[in-house]
């Protein structure tokens, strides 16, 4: 079946209008109208062929909501006209430990939404923006927000999970002290939903502008990074610091805010290396550094499902099909407030 | 009360004979006979100021063994006679969280054993290269080893519970896959402790021909990390890596040997930062990079006591006062298997 993307012909290339093949429904496959598709920072990463190993044509796109339009014979959790999602992951090898623990993302075997092996034309995987989508259910997430709120839950599917993992997986919760590092699409993410599992939440940014915004999604105190008397003043305080800034910058800063035991997990991972850590910050404290990729397929489910709940969607601004170029270049200068999300029906033009 | 000792007058001047003052006991206060004290890298770092902040003269070791001979009127545990230790700590400030949960050893208020603050002449503490030592019970370890063992259970104060706390911390046990770099004071004991905990074993070396001893230390396989195929035949495989190399070397050489979760912990300070570690072999897999120091009171006689049943002690090679200045220049060439002990005896001369 040929349906409408935007993709990219090379790494220096504008994306484009362009026509890709979906395979037919496998007895296991559910196929997907795509309503919205978010916009990564890693989609840009991969067609511009900043990452090794682009191939061309490449779609971007793995925050894909949308409704099924069709399902395999053997699929019975979802049905046509369910609201479902697509994250980073659209297959694995299904038997290994990460995959028998629900921790696909962590699968040697791990095929991303594009850019992966598949037998499917052409050979490697094409993403979120198109018109449509066929993935195995293994892989597919139920949405219980309601319709309205479609677009708005999108980003959940990589920047959600990608916070919501490492909140979970270090025990974020009532009485914890959480940091957030970074306000944008990961980070407006991170500060929501620590804060709605009870943590007290610290947002630091080097811009004294976002103050106000950061308190608005939930941050107790907001810290100008580059304010020394600021960060001194939570020295040594911090259960876990989850820094979602993939440009290189000063660990060290961040590891002397924790407590003993305590671990900055980086979730964004910058083309060249942090400046070196100093290791008696480490040593003096027992503090980790850890990181931390996207999440298992059940953990996204729960993160939908905690969401729903919640009436927690990410910020985002609606753009066509014909305006992601432009959207690549203001992301670039973090002129977006959150996330730049497709409207799919765009590419029908 | 004026005990023979050995130390330094500056920085860049040998070791020689002094004479300092010890403390009459205070109610609470333990007076140690030492009889032998072990001779750890930071001594060095330490006494030839490598370290910011040494204060002259200085008088190093904190790998004390001896028996009581005095103890103030407050004093139950002890008595005059019994067995005892001293390792790297003798006062925190028994208040915070730290020492309340027993982890002396990461109060912010911690005194060294030597170059640490304290009411006593001369204003810092003097170490265990000493005839006598007197310190609050508080950090006094009983020791269960026979008494002929002595002199082998000094290290145990520092390079045995530097290299237990983490192993136990990070959950060393049977099923375990746990890797010690390094074969040398720290290392030696991290391969003996992992090995009684019931991990399996393996020692990375930079040297083909510690294979045979690291062997007789209880690992069960040995990878000279200078080759490439070995180490790759142990990719994401460790649940725990102990590092115990204090000098800059490639840290993702090892974090690539790590499994999903898996920890590596630094217990050795290089001088100058390692390579910055990259942050994808951080993320892949959810891994860490974490330090630990020492231990603290509690965990250090627990450590004692699990050595004491087994029959665990340091490899050492017993010196007379008068050869530390050869053995700090043999330390230095990693020309010692595994610690050099000083015999307090030969102080008297």
């Amino acid at each position: 079946m040929l349906v409408n993307a935007y993709g990219a012909h090379a790494g220096d290339k504008p994306l484009e209008p362009l026509r890709i093949t979906r395979r037919a429904p496998g007895a296991r496959d559910v196929q997907i109208d795509i309503a919205y598709c978010g916009i990564c920072h890693s989609d840009l990463h991969q067609v511009r062929a900043e990452w090794a190993g682009t191939r061309f044509p490449c779609v971007p796109g793995h925050e894909i909501v949308g409704r099924v339009s069709a399902v395999g014979a053997e699929v019975s959790d979802f049905k046509a006209g369910d609201l479902v999602g697509i994250g980073c992951i659209v297959d694995s090898c299904k038997r290994c430990s990460e995959c028998e623990d629900g921790l696909e993302n962590y699968c040697d075997g791990l095929v991303g939404t594009y850019n992966g092996p598949t037998p499917d034309e052409p050979g490697w995987t094409l993403g979120g923006y198109s018109q449509k989508i066929v993935v195995d259910e293994r892989y597919v997430l139920r949405i219980r927000h309601p319709a309205e709120q479609l677009a708005a839950v999108a980003p959940l599917l990589c920047a959600g999970i990608t916070t919501y993992s490492p909140l979970r997986h270090w025990k974020t919760g009532p009485g914890k002290k959480v940091g957030v590092v970074g306000i944008g699409g990961l980070g407006h993410m991170g500060i929501k939903l620590a804060h709605a599992m009870g943590a007290h939440v610290v947002a630091f940014t080097t811009s004294d502008s976002k103050r106000e915004a950061a308190r608005a999604l939930g941050a107790a105190e907001v810290v100008v990074s580059r304010n020394a008397a600021e960060m001194a003043a939570h020295a040594k305080s911090f259960d876990l610091i989850l820094d979602t800034v993939a440009a290189p910058h000063d660990l060290d800063a961040f590891l002397v805010l924790l407590k003993r035991d305590g671990t900055l997990t980086l979730v964004g991972a910058p083309p060249t290396p942090h400046p070196s850590p100093g290791v008696f910050n480490l040593i003096f404290k027992r503090r980790a550094i850890a990181g931390s990729l996207i999440g298992g397929i059940p953990e996204t489910q729960e993160m939908l499902d905690f969401c729903a709940e919640r009436g927690i969607v990410a910020d985002i601004e609606l753009i066509r099909a014909d305006q992601i170029n432009t959207a690549y270049e203001r992301m670039l200068k973090s002129d977006v407030k959150y996330r730049f999300v497709i409207d799919s029906a765009t590419l029908s033009a």
